[in-house]
C-alpha cells in the first residue's frame, strides 16, 4: 500500500549524470556493466542516452523499450553536451565527491558475488576506488566510472 | 536475457546524496513523494538513509525493508554528515548543475499525472525549479528538494 492515494503512482525513475564522450561511457556501461540501451534522444546541442538493466527484456521492440524509459525504476539517463569529447580545454564533470561541488555521492550497482565481478572489472581494466580488500568494509567496492564518478558494488544479498 | 552470464545479476540498486539536515529531508521524501524508509545505518560521524517507493510493501518486517535495501532498483540514499544541520558555517551542497561542481544533474520521479502531481507539489509549497506550464517542455516539470538538488518530474506513460 503506497503512504498516499496521491502518491501511489510514483516511482523512484531516474538518475542523470552528464559525460564528456558518450562513446567512452556507453561502452563502460553496457559492455562492461551490462545495461541496455534503452533510448537515445538527440537535441542540437545536446544527446541523452538512457539505459537500464534488462534482463528480461532480450525480445524487447523499440517502441516497448522507449516506453519503459519512464514506467520502471532504476534508468540511467547520461547527458552528453557536444563538444566535450573533443574539447582540450574541457575540465571533466565533478564526481560530486570532493570539494568544489561536493553533494551527489555515487550510484550503486548490486552483484551477486562481489569479489568475482571485481575480478571481471580488474581484467576488463576498470578503475576502482576501493578494492573490496581495501579498508574495512570488505564486502563492498567502489569503481570509477570513465568520467570519475563513483558506482559502489554491493552484494544483493545481505548476512543480517 | 542479460548481456552477459557475468552481468545477469546486476541491478542499479541506488543513488546517493548527501543531505545537510535529515529530519527536513526525510519528512520531504517520505511525506511529500511518499517514499519509505527501509533503513537507518548510524556510524560515528555520519548517518545513512535508505528510501524507496514500497507500495506493495506495507506488510514487509524490518528485516524484509532491510534486506531489500541492495536487492532491488530504485533505492535513494540520504548520507548526513553529523552537524551539517546546525552548523551556521556550513555552506550547502552542490546541485551538480552549476560550476563548479558540475556533474551529477537529477533524479526523476515517475508519476501518473504530472499537472495533478505538481498541484499537490505546491499546496504543500515544495520549490519548483521548472513548472510544467514553463518552457517548451509542457509534460514535465523540475522541484527542488530540501537541499537544492533537481527532482524532474515525469510522465510514466509517453505518448509515442
Amino acid at each position: 500500500m503506497p503512504r498516499t492515494t496521491e502518491t501511489a503512482s510514483f516511482k523512484f525513475n531516474h538518475t542523470m549524470i552528464r559525460v564528456k564522450d558518450p562513446k567512452v561511457s556507453l561502452a563502460f556501461y553496457q559492455d562492461i556493466l551490462g545495461m541496455d540501451l534503452l533510448s537515445v534522444k538527440e537535441f542540437s546541442d545536446f544527446t541523452l542516452y538512457f539505459l537500464a538493466f534488462n534482463h528480461d527484456g532480450r525480445g524487447l521492440s523499440a517502441e516497448e523499450k522507449e516506453k519503459s524509459r519512464f514506467a520502471r525504476e532504476g534508468v540511467l539517463e547520461l547527458t552528453h553536451n557536444h563538444g566535450t569529447e573533443s574539447d582540450p580545454n574541457f575540465q571533466g564533470y565533478a564526481s560530486g565527491n570532493t570539494e568544489p561541488g561536493k553533494g551527489f555521492g555515487h550510484i550503486a550497482i548490486t552483484v551477486d558475488d562481489v569479489e568475482k565481478a571485481c575480478e571481471r572489472f580488474e581484467k576488463l581494466g576498470v578503475q576502482f576506488k576501493k578494492r573490496p580488500s581495501d579498508g574495512k568494509m570488505r564486502h563492498i567496492a567502489f569503481i570509477l566510472d570513465p568520467d570519475g564518478y563513483w558506482i559502489e558494488i554491493v552484494p544483493g544479498v545481505l548476512d543480517l
